[in-house]
């Protein structure tokens, strides 16, 4: 398993109503210095314009390189300025839809000179807020038009579309597993497929060991993972494990079973906490569900699942709760 | 507009706590005679074993015919009976699978009979409860090949697949439109598509007008729709308008746009309501609705969705809402 | 702790699809014998008109002599009859609140015959369905005015009341924690309390552990306990810690801080599964934790809470997750 | 009906993602003057530190008086600075506890300055985000104590209680209705209220009519309302009336029933609408039922609430939705 994180996570991070954010920003150095510094996680996650833009590639690339870490994805800032306001690739100006576009195939530059393979695209700005406002059709096409032009020119990157059901918007245009499955297949091209965050699976309502599955039989399109814990609800972007612990044992079953052998990357919203500490407990919680995915430990698995008995599925997970009793 | 209503939905209900249910079960003839007097009603969804059987089949479309109904599908029972408690197309057991098998080729038998080209699957019992319980590509795998086995056989018959993202399962297999939508595509054949149930839509935090959006532009398969209203959190099936009245203006408008030329069908569970009047408020809502998707009315919609501003989407709302101010 | 089961989640359970049920019906006997054998249970809880009448009380307290349990409430049943079906204390006809008062009052007599303290009230038709369909005021007037009768009529036995959100009303009265100590607290005697049901706690979306400390710390009004695990959108009724884990170790901690000395009571619907065994899962989970809550284990835990960090509750938690890393 | 608006609405609003907000911020006259554009409309609310200060304040209280507006409540800023960011009220940090009693004596100075007798305290920050993290009980106490002593000091002020699930908590002390009104008699004094903010309701899963027939026949504790809407899952402070209409009248009616005399006030977040025109849809959607409730309307809803059947109040609301036909 690779592990890895989103470089944010450990800046500062704000909500609406402490727009200065919780904490003070450290500088570029020490956040990848910090990351390093976490047992097991070998690369790191970047934004555009956040964290890596043309001007600084350079610099960012021989920061990680001193510090032993790789890329693990480009992720192109589609949400964080005003431009984007009311849609990026949805957008109901042009200019801006083509901005978009332009946005992405930087992005999968960037990535390609620091020796990535990924592009991660959460357009959070897509979608609507409001009954009667939005063309569902249209927009779809928009979206679909978009990713194939990019992924089209970049064959060598791959393009994985990250869902979430709402936030910023009500309502997001790729906002669960089956739909962006779909989406993805629209564009009809092998470098594009799909994102499972842990925490937006959660609140679509989904069992993410489901999602991951549908993913991957349906054309191998399970390209990426983002981990973080919440309360079903909204996406708390919580420390993994905090709240959840027989459902990430059941996905990291799925993942490990369905031959997954992409990033297990972290992206959380540690607002108050000590943001290295945050992600690296979310790193230790999936080093423990690893190492129970021994083949004995999955032998049992498929033997629990393949009787279908509740009674025996719980009491499988509570051998590994109490140990010691 | 053909409205129809779901026949049991006039009879008794029980839930689990009254298992007896709240009322008296009224015989056949006056519960399609109570359908008859529904104005603008003029067809029924008959379930298999609760209404239709090869056996009364000739009887109950003698009914029909007298009380000027037409059958507008046949559902074949998958849910109520002890056999299916585990899955019926999902069942563990081989024995119990051909009988999901049998049982919706006999509901395609009758429907056939009685004139009426849609078969509507709801597998209620098909999902799991617990974690570590389901193996959900064995699953998906027997759905598909059961459904293109039916469908294959009966391709004057159109079978369309209601999903639910629960109940009575904590997870249904066929929980949302597009991973149901993958579901039909995976069977291959042009007689398989998908019926929106506007409650199960919005317990599956969907956009009842996108979901019909996305069936539609995905190859037309949006095949029936079912009617009712809830709270958002559970399957309540309440009178259509008592809670929601905004998001079903868009569902029609968006039904009417995308050419949708199947039922507008009342499913409901009016367990303490008189039925017959539950069911002709919901019609009667749909009317209203129906009313203001004249030509002049359909362009004001077209026109606030092409400028995608909700204080004017707002504003358009409640034009109708307090026409007399 | 002391454990106890509801004696009817041993027998049949049905839901408003399978009205039959999913099982067959074993015999009373059976039943309380199969409680017995779960190790630790001590008692039962005992459902008026199912399990216990004035009739069969003798019967049954033989019965539960000879197997070695003692009554740990008795719940009059204000749900599963058709005339409570609008509502038993809140009935529009004075008649069915009349009975519902006298029901109460055969459930505190049998209690008394039974030695047992404790009538448990979970009056589930108490509430209402649609819009503009309750008088929320005289409601709470006449579910205070009825538990007051009973609970000066039977000063010797304690009055705990069970809230729920909904299920089988989309509202119900007694609907959270401190709506309800509301409630007991407007009836003004000390022996009324209220029951929390750890499923009910979550679907209202309270933490359970502050539900239990807001009513300890208001009087010492936390009378009861039912437990149960679900996916916090419905009360699944599902085998405790086959979902979470982290929180009930939570509510185990405050339970024994805050000096709960009631029962630790087993309520579940295990519908499809052998419901001794899903019972026994559940006590056995709660065991597990029971055997964390030393004098160290509850030092550490007051001491992570003392700090208020969340990288440290986390990694305490993480410490009992994968003891052996 | 007295209508108000809080002043920053007119602002601008950001988010977790874009910091900056979607639009830029107007000056404080400007904000002011289209307050008073909105028809109807004729207080405001002020925010501590962002709209008031006691060095703006005189400034502030003559742009009011040139516009024609009156103070409708004062907001002590407890929730976008730094320092609350573990908690205010409940801060583990004494000094900052001290603060927030300070700043709290500091608004109701404000609001003694400007004529106003009402302080809102919505205390975002006083909450937890983990399991394991929070001392229920220590936390209750502190907020009693810090609200009392500024309530006694202010006896002339009436300080309203403003309840909320979660955001920017996972969890919030004052939570939902009946917990806050339970802390609000803890405190023990007659000025001392609470403020139902209809979309912090909606997202507490209660029935927004009943929250307030229980706050005002519990010692006439409804202080104060706040008007919103949203699709019951998150705060998305949306303009009224664009999502739910039923259950906006049943508020509404028990408003008028119960004698509500406070303002109705208007607490939207506009992040990318016009905010003048967001905040005039909700009052005209207001003022739209507020003409429903003649004494014949009052006395029609009356009606099918006395009555308690479902058929009868959606075919009332139906004759409302479609007059015409």
């Amino acid at each position: 398993m690779k592990y890895s994180i989103i470089l944010g996570n450990l800046g500062n991070t704000c909500d609406r109503f402490l727009s200065s954010g919780y904490k003070d920003q450290p500088s570029k150095e020490t956040m990848i210095q910090q990351a390093s510094e976490i047992q097991g996680v070998t690369g790191v996650e970047l934004v555009g314009t956040w964290d890596i833009t043309p001007q600084n590639a350079d610099e960012i690339g021989a920061l990680l390189q001193k510090y032993g870490l790789v890329t693990a994805s480009v992720l192109p800032d589609h949400f964080s300025q005003k431009r984007w306001g009311r849609g990026a690739f949805t957008s109901l100006d042009p200019a801006i839809r083509a901005q978009a576009l332009e946005e992405t195939i930087i992005a999968a530059e960037l990535a390609r000179k620091l020796g990535c393979g990924l592009v991660n695209l959460w357009p959070g700005q897509d979608g609507y807020d409001y009954p009667l406002q939005a063309d569902f059709v249209q927009a779809r096409t928009w979206i679909v038009d978009a990713i194939r032009t990019a992924a089209k020119a970049f064959p060598d990157i791959k393009f994985t579309l990250e869902y979430k059901p709402k936030e910023p918007r009500t309502h997001s245009y790729m906002a669960r597993a089956a739909d962006t499955l779909l989406l993805a297949q629209e564009v009809g091209l092998p470098n594009v497929g799909v994102t499972i965050d842990t925490g937006h699976s959660l609140v679509a309502g989904e069992n993410m060991a489901e999602a991951a599955a549908l993913l991957t039989k349906s054309g191998n399109k399970l390209f990426h993972m983002h981990f973080n814990d919440n309360y079903r609800f909204w996406d708390d972007d919580m420390i993994v494990g905090s709240v959840h612990f027989v459902e990430f044992v059941e996905l990291l079953y799925w993942l490990k079973k369905l031959n997954y052998s992409g990033w297990y990357s972290m992206d959380q919203y540690p607002y108050r906490e000590d943001a290295q500490g945050a992600l690296r407990g979310s790193v230790e919680f999936l080093q423990g569900i690893d190492a129970m995915l021994t083949p004995k430990g999955m032998e049992e698995i498929r033997g629990v699942i393949a009787e279908g008995d509740a009674v025996k599925s719980a009491a499988w997970i509570r051998s590994k709760m109490f140990p010691l009793r």
